[in-house]
């Protein structure tokens, strides 16, 4: 059982199968808590609300994993795909904007131990100085200062619309080379960087629609 | 210009049509409080982050849009979508889980005029009586009356893990038809019932190996 992502031209791997590695991952990490040393594919798929055929589909594009008739190896599984993801070493992660939305987020990353949260900032005095959970709130014209000392590789904003063009640009020009973005707003991302959005209503809309077929 | 959805075979729409629509809506929007009556294709496909032949591939399944080399009436293509997506009424909303995440995210949907958020419960006497964005924070035994008499159709849970097979069964028994889910965990999906997650944590590390490639 060998990962040979970097043997595949990478721009061939569907966007849906990253994502749902990151689904087997979490369903594979239930297994292992519950001291399933093997799961089979039927459970698998079952945990993660998926065909075992398309399991078996997205694994494919990294190399042969399972033990015929008797499922995948849990831990070995989890490692693979730990290092196809990358996360096999904890990624530096900072959050611009620490209102409810932004401390609801980092409260929620906080438990994942691969994220490590090494900076919280706010452009809103009222916030900085605090601590929440453990990170200590700064001010916003910190952030190049902790940047540079620490090389972060991801941020998450959560600010509102009118400040997200200074902010995007701001991570951009201090090395940050993914945004993850609850505020949604019209925005020119810089070159260099990718720039993703989490939208919320758009989920609902979608599932309402789904929900009326 | 006339939405054709009705005669199509809806399930012939793929899924990533459905979701851009969303986002094709909210830079609809702002192209109409800026006053442009009209926009150019190439300006919402700079505003929505996608290619023009995308925009006009998507539409299509849903009729013909546009003004041939001018582009698309804001307010028109606005109805239409709300029309397809089905929110021109306004959805009846209800939350299970206030504690930070639920919180923010009542803040972020209350500020979307087509969700009514008409009920918000927590199992957590502490949160109960209080009142959060206008909305009463009920005990959630007090749910299958409050569905009773308001009929809401959708449901977002943001509980702590254990509790989600237990509330997804309560709201599929009282009629809910869509859950969005905060809360991650292994979950047997009641019949008539359509649930999907907001994984932050996938977000993340989707975006980490995009950034990595």
């Amino acid at each position: 059982m060998k990962v040979k992502t970097l043997t595949l031209k990478k721009n061939l791997i569907p966007e849906a199968t990253i994502r749902r590695l990151s689904t087997y991952l979490r369903c594979l990490r239930i297994s292992l808590e519950k001291g399933d040393d093997i799961v089979s594919s039927p459970l698998l798929a079952k945990r993660c609300h998926v065909s075992e055929s398309l399991i078996r589909r997205d694994l494919t594009y990294f190399g042969e994993f399972g033990i015929k008739g008797k499922g995948y190896k849990t831990k070995e599984l989890i490692a693979a795909i730990e290092q196809i993801l990358g996360i096999h070493s904890p990624i530096k992660v900072i959050f611009v904007g620490c209102g409810s939305l932004g401390r609801a987020v980092i409260r929620h990353l906080k438990n994942i131990p691969y994220f490590n949260i090494i900076g919280a900032f706010d452009k809103n005095a009222e916030q900085c100085g605090e601590e929440f959970e453990g990170i200590k709130i700064q001010h916003t014209s910190r952030l190049p200062e902790v940047a540079m000392r620490e090389k972060p590789q991801m941020a998450v904003i959560a600010i509102p619309p009118d400040g997200l063009q200074e902010t995007v640009d701001l991570l951009a020009k201090v090395g940050i080379k993914g945004i993850l973005s609850f505020t949604l707003s019209q925005v020119k991302v810089p070159e260099n960087i990718i720039l993703n959005f989490v939208d919320i209503a758009a989920e609902m809309e979608f599932l309402f629609y789904k929900i009326n077929q």
